[in-house]
């Protein structure tokens, strides 16, 4: 037998032990999805045999390949390989999708060897980028592998990952897409027409190979043709759902389903197998850096002066970047909206420009941090949530992320309200472990904006467009959970709270009130998630009338938090909500603000009425 | 003059003019995008006076040719040829943006020239997959114009478009895009690289033509190949951001400004013209004809067994598509799952396969209903989240759409958290002027399903995977805005307000809670926007006692609109949320329901405490 003969003989062995332990863990669990792990078998055994460079001891290692499962619901196949690998033992693999067990339906990273969330389509490549973008920032030799599905090319996030991966020139990424012709409810679009593909992906700038995915040399050549490409690799594999058991192979109606005759499959698969598989070692074994930041230069606004609180945000960036080297940015094409400019200019090679490509652009920042880095992803607010669904796999994956949203609300102006974020904060509040902050004048979204790089999770900062009002110093702090009470005393009759652009407006309105003899409190709730409850509840103890106004539609935002805090905590409390309740049009930032009823004059009235 | 000098000459004229007052209008603001508007001025006047067919004074004539501008912050060109065609008038042009005018920033329908709001990029194309489907469907001769920025190409969006619309063989489809070169912060990905453009779409299957987009005779010639084809096609046409004003002309820095000097640039453009155009008319002057829709034959599940709420959709659109010839549905590749695959069965000319890709069957279905028909989307209530801003967008555009997300919840089981759709209820919730309903049996699923068909706006309904205990007859109404109490007595010590796979866990519970000793109220809100709220009220203030109960996370879902109906209403409740507050794992169905402590033992706990 020659070398290249034993070589493919061992691959295609892997692939049977691969396949048979995505059956029993399938059949053992009841369900799951052996047959989309069985087309892709051949193509896991090649690569975890010969290319993957990896070490299961220490998957953390900066050296370390990166293996993502975009077709997350493969994941009995990825188990087995774990399995093959000696990371996990028999016991532990037929856990499978049993309450409690980390091998869970989708991959999470409660494995070790597993970096991000998957499980929703199209998102494993985009987050790939920002993994192929990291390693190569720390100047690691890791490749960066993404076994994709043919149904998932459909979506346009795949598309926006395509264009961009290109574009940064990203010859360590290589997606293997397993063409298995079948996607859930029937054929996919282009069944087995690899060509297609390979036009479409190829035009794209990457380089494309085509092969037979159940032929073990063609696997191993092409993924030495990968590593070879200055450009990005796409493997373009036809292969056969449910591969090596007759019943089910290229079978419509069997997606997601365990196999019928799970033991008669092993025994046609020639077995259990309990083959170890040796990995080669990474190309570094070097640990991580630790890259210390430096005490931050903080800005301060004049108090007194006016700014914009995107210009809070954007000069703290830049010192934040000057003084932490592990911080980076990627931007939607709108970095001088949202005043990630400053950064983009100082720290070139640590900003990424994602284009109009929101998907792609948290997709890159999953990534990034991933790979140890400190990102902060930004663009108008209204358009974050075009990438919903990757901040929800992203909390999922438990994945450290720093979001910033700019022109927020209807203080915006003229644009017109497909431009307003009029629903970020019901967003990110119902994301799980959100930390939601939203702050006032321009020295408070410097501070926030520094604190969230310490913050785990997914944090978020909304700021304004428009200038508002300097009322804090710039040494003063801002705790995520807190709130400032900016005007208040024993004899309140209400209290106002307020986040954002409304506090100014809510400040005016407490002047004008105290005029007319009625003295309310004004609480500034800048980290509406976590709130202040506390503070809250006793402020509403105190004055019996609690009066929220926010440049947000009425549902999940910071009435519905101050709701959550004080509704059956306090009793008899008399509550009113201001927000956007219309849909508005164009108009100047204070018309805006008037005619949605949420403006200083509207505060007035509804304090008035609220207080009787 | 020959002819085609003369039409060029006409062309070019059209073109200053529409320039002219594109400047005018955005001077006059104050604000707008005139140097957008200069780059596709003369495609839009080539398309104007000799391609599109549109009586203007009777814009929803479903034979009318229909244009989207899918770069929408370029509105000051579309009212200019608004006000070529006689639409509008000069002083209604120069209220562009202001407080009160239907010139907004961004198009919208407030306009009856306009048939979906445009603003956020990457939504004009898939949205006119929608209406080229929609006119194809009623047997119009219409085209479907849509003129597109280069830089929304980066949108993944516009993929799933190129390539569902190659798929459904559109040849009455037609992308303009004008590739003008400059984006918003600087050049483009692929600049003036038209080439790039023309393979990566005609890879997708698209006919092509590269022009000079200033070049009248080009452009004429464009448009009438495009009406040859019979396969969508994409004119990409080079041109210069600002064209025709030295000082704007290529120029970085000016997206989205009116110019410095505008009645400078007015004289350099040849002064203000006032030429009237005469537009093709439509091909077709058939009124829409009515189709009368006949009784539904309501489907019925027998109380006492158990059925999925998914189920009782499906059977019901089924009937529906049966009794209304108008309704269509969109899916995302997952029918057997969600359960339209019946509809599909029955009526395949009225289903519309969007594969793996939610924005464009968002997209989809936004551009049929445009075109008069009722449509339903249909995808795992978790992967609606991808499709939020064609969600939020649609709202802005009034656009009358039913959603169904199925797999709703952790009661999903094995397949983990990225299956689960436990933020859907605050995402819709946060819509402007949604519905938002949660049957808890498959005969209320069925009566909400058609109930749908009628309802103005967004609305949404959230199905179930697992089967539920049928517990209402099939002729039962459940009419939008109310409740059922299930259980109740003048002694109740507490409300049980659920929805959905809670309210058979809230009868269980109730049952064991009578054992003790302890009545308590239960209330099905199947309607959770808007609200039953005076019931729950009434039921809050006869019992003292509020427990919500919520398959969802704890911000924006059911919970969150009782305590809205109920906060500062109702004096003295106590209030307690149960929802999901852990990330769920894999596991089965009940033991996900005991894990996250939303099931019957959960409850009767929660009671226990309440009531103490």
């Amino acid at each position: 037998m020659s070398v290249i003969e034993a070589r493919a003989s061992d691959i295609t062995e892997l692939g049977q032990q691969l396949r048979v332990d995505a059956v029993r863990a399938s059949a053992r669990a009841g369900s799951g999805h052996p047959t989309s792990s069985m087309s892709a078998a051949d193509l896991m055994a090649g690569l975890l045999t010969g290319h993957l460079h990896y070490d299961f001891e220490h998957p953390h290692l900066p050296g370390n390949d990166r293996l993502v499962f975009s077709k997350g619901h493969a994941s009995p196949l990825l188990y087995a390989m774990l399995h093959a690998a000696g990371a996990i033992d028999e016991e532990h693999l037929l856990t499978y999708r049993k309450l409690g067990s980390d091998l869970e339906g989708h991959p999470t990273p409660r494995l070790p060897w597993v970096d991000v969330a998957t499980g929703s389509l199209g998102q494993g490549l985009p987050i790939g980028v920002g993994m192929a973008l990291g390693a190569r920032l720390s100047g690691s030799p890791a490749r960066v592998w993404v076994l994709c599905g043919d149904g998932e090319i459909a979506e346009g996030s795949m598309w926006e990952a395509f264009a961009a991966a290109a574009d940064f020139g990203l010859g360590n990424l290589c997606a293997i897409v397993d063409v298995n012709r079948l996607g859930q409810t029937g054929p996919t679009r282009y069944e087995w027409d690899t060509a297609a593909y390979a036009s479409q992906i190829g035009g794209f700038g990457w380089h494309t190979v085509e092969i037979d995915g159940h032929d073990p040399v063609a696997i191993d050549r092409a993924y030495a043709e990968a590593a070879r490409q200055d450009v990005p690799t796409a493997i373009l594999a036809k292969t056969r759902k449910g591969k090596g058991v007759a019943a089910a192979e290229d079978k419509e109606g069997l997606h997601g389903k365990p196999l019928a005759e799970s033991e008669k499959a092993v025994v046609e698969l020639g077995g259990v197998r309990g083959a170890r598989v040796r990995v080669n070692p990474p190309r570094s074994s070097e640990p991580r850096r630790s890259r210390p930041s430096l005490p931050m230069a903080h800005p301060s606004f004049p108090v007194g002066g006016s700014a914009a609180t995107r210009d809070g945000f954007g000069v703290a960036l830049e010192a934040l970047g000057d003084a932490n080297p592990d911080v980076v940015v990627v931007d939607g094409e709108v970095a001088d909206s949202t005043r990630t400019d400053a950064f983009r200019k100082a720290f070139p090679n640590r900003f990424f420009e994602c284009y109009i490509a929101e998907q792609q652009m948290i997709g890159a920042a999953v990534g990034l941090q991933s790979q140890g880095w400190i990102p902060y992803a930004s663009t108008f607010a209204a358009f974050l949530t075009r990438a919903h669904d990757f901040l929800r796999m992203a909390a999922i994956g438990g994945a450290d992320l720093r979001v910033v949203g700019s022109h927020a609300g209807v203080s915006i102006g003229a644009d017109g309200p497909s431009q307003m974020g009029l629903e970020d904060l019901a967003m990110f509040r119902a994301l799980w472990r959100s930390v939601v902050l939203y702050p006032c004048d321009a020295n408070q979204a410097a501070h926030l904006t520094a604190t969230m790089a310490d913050l785990p999770g997914i944090s978020y900062l909304r700021t304004t467009r428009a200038e508002t009002p300097v009322i804090y110093r710039g040494d003063e702090l801002f705790p995520v959970g807190g709130s400032r009470t900016l005007v208040g005393s024993a004899h309140d009759r209400a209290v106002i709270v307020a986040a954002g652009i409304t506090v100014s407006e809510s400040l005016g309105a407490a002047e004008r009130l105290a005029d007319e003899g009625i003295p309310v409190r004004v609480i500034d709730a800048y980290s509406i998630k976590p709130l202040d409850a506390a503070a809250i509840r006793q402020a509403a103890a105190e004055t019996g009338r609690v009066l929220t106004v926010e440049d947000h539609w009425p549902v999940g935002g910071l009435g519905d938090a101050v709701l959550d805090a004080v509704a059956g905590q306090v009793p008899d409390v008399r509550f009113r909500k201001l927000a956007v309740r219309g849909m508005p049009g164009s108009a100047g930032p204070a018309e805006q603000l008037a005619s949605a009823g949420i403006d200083s004059a509207a505060i007035v009235r509804a304090v008035q009425r609220l207080v009787v």
